[in-house]
């Protein structure tokens, strides 16, 4: 450690804020996950079979009582990274230095700052990527409690927004939950690729020790270890990229949601009504009622496509092995999923207290809507199409006496107003969060047993 | 279409020309997805329970008949979109309305365009992106041999660009492959949900007929129908950005493959030699063996990654039903998927006659590329790591004699130079080309027996 | 030449295509640039003071006159570049050695394909951008004129798209007029950048020849030549990136043009009616007027951001010197420049023809839409502002008698309701038609003595 | 205010946090221009022509002494902007109302947030874009001097990044001086656009009171007002659109820089030699001396181009009039400029202490790279070229003893090996710096004339 001192000694301010950039704030999401990639690679250290250990059995336990000290400590806002520190690495190491004197500094044997942050990042995701599976759940299941609420609820369908044919409020909903079971589907992918374990890659080429890379990855429930270690390097940056897609998609969902209550809550419309503590007024205008978390909410969209875009245009071309590039990826990464779980968990909020004006929707019922159906309804009942779509456009004025309610009653088949199946987006809702569940006991259950305490608890085990 | 036929006349040539903007050309790759899509879609209007059928199934076979013809036409070149037609749906139905009279008419009962370009492109994108998957196993096929034919020549591992450890010409080729074999995890999500059947949604709010939605699912070889009709139609542009985001990570791995090959092809590093095929040279300069293929990849990756975040920009914040913006994800997305097909394989190509200079490889071993793996050695045999580190450091002299070939046996840990498990590159390549199989044979199965052809082959069946 | 046949015939077809990439296609819209490119570089050449000239005068001519018969040849579609000729560059000056035989081979000397190509793109999109100042006055005299013909009409101002306080009509189209005004001046910045010379940079370090590189700058009518010669290559993609971020910038203006004119026509607001000629109807619903061009636009302007995303990109961290890369600069930049053209076109004849509905526009005025208006009368009238602000809140009833027109007269400051000065915006539109025309003039003077034709007209000169 | 309060009191602490956002702690750097032009608007009240004026010219006085002192206690890190004030503006206005009561409240007559925030936003934005300007000087002054000292020291020039032809240091530092150079003509463009005053425009739609919007502007040493009222909301996320492409155009200038330096201090090419204080190690190779610094401005250049995307992609097709997905541009409009800054800043003071290896680049010369120069040298002594091509071809084992020195010195046309104009490079480099000097002696006089403090000093005025 002494080295470093001497040379961030040597580096003036500029260059030091410059590439210590903003990690001494942003490590601190991160001192958790050190501590526990520490806690394994120092069992895997322990457990190697060398003709004298690098570290005894008791001195790994000694070790880990130390990190799990650093896990409470920094639950109670206690652990700080300095700027001599430059990161949550150094101060982890520095730590048990302080407390363990030589036995801290054989820590990092076999190990390198590039595969230490990147085992850091791939905890911490995977833990905030379950925490937006969860969020998510609870939007699709609000979602499909307001359709199955309003399940018949007349409304008029648009495209191009013109009024085009009804619709239901159901229909409308549920559209939504199912864009976003279908945006886990690319998560989930994403999850799996973070769920690989890169420790014992080192700077990105092994080591000449016989480090047991299964047995870390199992220690902290990875699914599997990167098998290469040039690839475990190369995939920093590469993993952010694949989950910060995904939530961009997710993020981009919740722009068209939002776009439809802002449209439809305008008094021009009124079928929505938004829960006014989700609203905002104006300090010169008194009358006013502002939908700003939507308007966020879609802004926020843009900004987790400019984080996933930042991400990739940094790995464009970067030529292999660990680059210092990486470094920036690391803002944009913990940005995007901290705005898409706030932004999931607010509409999920919103949708649960959203009201609805039946009178408002059913007076955007216009006689053309039923054009398309009744056009059908003869063809149903044996005229050729293009006889009844003349029919109809030369009758338009005859519509009027249309009831939406029969229109939506009217659309039977799979999907439609008369033929949701509310018990589909249940189910794909529950396997979310039976998947959140699993996964998350299953981590929890090795990291407890990694760190000899209950976790997350962080208590004593029995 | 007569209609149809005014309307277009009374569009003045710019509006005609900025509206069916490209489509005439793009939709040439449409015409059998289209043909194949609307058989489906005659025979499940054949198919309703309704009073008075709609289509008879001799009616029905006789539409299919003619699309097979169509598609034979497509094949020989034969089959044109006029800027009449504005497009590849209104193209196929004037055929059928030609050689069918009313029958063709019938065609388009229940559905609109909205679904029916919907349902092209997935059937287009299922093939596309299975070609992908392809031409990715030819590519880490190609890595892993070239990886397993030099596996334990030494190369200088780097960080920061700069020589830091031994490693091996084997972990840098499977570093390679296995990050594209990551990168299929990710694609492999977007043809999960790029293989649902939209159709039946017609203009995103379903129909008054008693359609049967899973039946058209099922003879198109989709895994599901969409369940939510308006998803259906919002999902448009959507699942094009699963398909590219996932193209996108593609090309980013394909760019820094083409960038360290770029690099160390430099006369001053000499590792690789490029096939000429693969180089081109210049008409001022007699000496240059350029490596343009890979400058075009590189950039290659920043086009696929625009694509993509077009069609990202399009739907931001789009209100839900169809809006004609989704329109133009077209061009980006069939952009996006040729461009990553061919680059694939130019790269599966030019892998396969890469040529290596192992002196030149050796040539690049100074002596400090061996200080770590030393005072790992010394830990190894008991030394602290800390002691270790400074002797090596205040002796790097002695590092002189040390042999790179040695350093290559001595990581033996999973991944690592001597660690490497070649069995595990064939293996996930062996099990995407037997999802390709799989996927293409079932698809092939449900299309043969829907057209009454073989198909691809489109020769009567046996 | 030959060479250049052999090397090609020994390319397989995939790598040719790889490598020429659409070129053959694009550079169509390249022939006349590169003609006058050339005939600029044979006049330098000939002009250079040397024992023994490397042209003579009449050789110049010579070639000249046989580049204005390339001009006409293209000009009436006769002009091929073949698969073989690669791109415009080998087809121009394959048909000068067909024609003129061993002159035709000295064309090339002291030049490269890569100044060649920059420079054929300044000039073409010199012309390109001109006429998108051009598109983009006629789209802002439209709107001025729409603005200043519904000066006054009352038109409800909204925030978070909630009513909010009075406006016009007036207030409204001048608002986006003077948003594209703002983006000429980035797009000013971008054309004065692309007007400098590239030519006799040759591969981007010169040549060992004394090319007057301001003479070649001057018979091309740019401002200068780039200076160093290296950056004339490196300023490749740079320019283009320049370009495609100012139009952008309009086409973003655009967007939210298109999105203000999508909502406003719908009949829940009903305050525009869009030109029939520009809205199309619907294959399945004979009701629908849909706003489809103003739908594309919106999309384009995604399209023209990644397009400029793209070229940056490729540029991105691309070492100094050319690199094959840039040729994927050229799509993005034609295709930018044309949609954006395009765009402004569209919408200028949307604009001409664009009707409006004063009684749907009043219809939007709710009593509340007067209380900020109504605070700040008693503000006026010496209240102080927050004894105002709750007054009128308590109030608020009282407002329902309040006219719209007084309410637009009385913002007389200036930009505001009253306060709107169409002067300001016929002076800067007609400050850019200025602009378009003198740099027209002197570039087609300087093309005109160059080639010696009247150009663009391309008739012998008087 | 107190409304505001109680407003806040409802909100539960998830929307809160949601809704403010960062502003709290971005909105720090914003305080002198809050207070600033709070202090013009003030003044404007003070004038209005009105029967009972607003303020009077002494309660002026009182506030603009209030607002000086915020400045005071803001620079000494002592005024804070709590999360009840959500953000700078109601930070200001609660501090002058609790220091001078009533005549606190009377500050926002005729005042919106909407107009505040953008004044704000570009007085700070002209400050730090001159700060940008100036910066950028200090780097082409640098990469002058560098050509300048080694001027005429041979180089491998590179196409392909392959060794092509000879050229010099000269050359290529100046290459990225001159492209920084142009750079800024699209700077200028962006801070033209940025010099104009929104304030007046209250919401979006003025206000029924006679503010002289002229003498605001005046009073903030803008160059004009912007004229329409409406248009001055809608500039918000624009202007910052413009300013952050011109930034990101800058930094992708400063990674090819950096790639260039990265790349050519390898030990394979040695040709420069970073500053010690600006490179990092490694805390597992003592050998190891990385170029991090290079790396992420590499990176950033990506960072900022997603800044812009952000921007870009919030104000896409939003509605006109203000809208709450504003607050999302500021992020990364202060994130860009800072960004911009500190790179350019470190790039100078790198450049400033780079090192140069004669020999080392010399070794780079081999024969080949003479070809071009020699096949043009026998055309210049009357040989045709393509028989002057094909002679060098055919001899290139001749070309051993070519002088790398002669080379540079043969190619005297502008921007040459030999024909660089450092005066040129100095005089643009001037002409910016004047520029900065001119703008802020004029920006600083309104703002001590305004304030009656000299300032930036912030002292009392003599």
């Amino acid at each position: 450690m002494k080295k470093k001192e001497t040379i961030v000694g040597t580096i003036d301010r500029e260059v030091l804020a410059f590439t210590a950039g903003r990690d001494v704030i942003l490590d601190r999401v991160l001192v958790e996950a050190d501590c526990i990639g520490t806690a394994a690679h120092v069992r895997t250290l322990a457990g190697m079979a060398l003709p004298a250990p690098i570290l005894a059995g008791d001195e790994a336990r000694a070790v880990i009582r130390e990190l799990v000290g650093i896990v409470k400590l920094a639950r109670r806002g206690k652990f700080r990274i300095t700027e001599r520190d430059q990161d949550v690495h150094l101060a982890v190491e520095r730590r048990l230095t302080e407390r363990l004197g030589d036995l801290g500094k054989k820590v990092h044997t076999g190990r390198s700052r590039n595969d230490q942050v990147a085992v850091d990042l791939r905890l911490y995701a995977k833990e905030a990527v379950l925490g937006i599976f969860e969020a998510c759940a609870a939007l699709t299941e609000e979602l499909t409690r307001f359709g199955r609420r309003h399940a018949r609820v007349p409304m008029v369908g648009r495209t191009h927004l013109q009024p085009a044919m009804p619709t239901s409020v159901g229909v409308w909903a549920t559209a939504h939950a199912e864009s976003l079971l279908d945006d886990l589907v690319i998560l989930r992918a994403a999850y799996d690729i973070n769920d690989r374990c890169p420790l014992g890659s080192a700077a990105g080429y092994g080591v000449p020790l016989p480090l047991d890379r299964r047995l870390t990855a199992d220690l902290l429930g990875f699914r599997d270890p990167i098998h290469n270690v040039t690839y475990a390097s190369n995939a920093r940056g590469k993993c952010e990229a694949a989950v910060l897609n995904a939530l961009a998609q997710l993020m981009l969902t919740l722009s068209r949601l939002a776009e439809d209550l802002i449209l439809y809550s305008m008094p021009e419309f009124g079928y929505f009504r938004l829960p006014a503590e989700l609203c905002t007024g104006s300090s010169i205008m008194p009358q006013k009622k502002n939908p700003d978390v939507l308007e966020l909410v879609r802004a926020k969209a843009a900004r987790v496509l400019a984080d996933a875009s930042a991400v990739s245009g940094i790995i464009k071309a970067l030529a292999g092995g660990y680059n210092r590039d990486l470094q920036e990826t690391k803002e944009p990464f913990l940005a995007g999923l901290e705005t898409t779980r706030a932004s999931l968990a607010i509409m999920a909020q919103l949708v649960a207290s959203l009201g609805l004006d039946r009178d408002a929707l059913r007076r955007g019922f216009t006689p053309p809507v039923f054009a398309t159906d009744r056009a059908l309804e003869l063809v149903a009942a044996g005229m050729p199409f293009r006889d009844a779509y003349n029919h109809v456009r030369e009758h338009l004025e005859e519509l009027d006496a249309a009831d939406p309610a029969e229109a939506v009653k009217a659309k039977t088949h799979l999907g439609a107003s008369a033929g949701l199946d509310f018990g589909y987006f249940r189910g794909r809702t529950g396997a979310v969060k039976r998947f959140v569940k699993a996964e998350r006991s299953r981590y929890y259950a090795r990291v407890s047993k990694l760190l000899g305490v209950r976790y997350p608890a962080v208590e004593a085990a029995e």
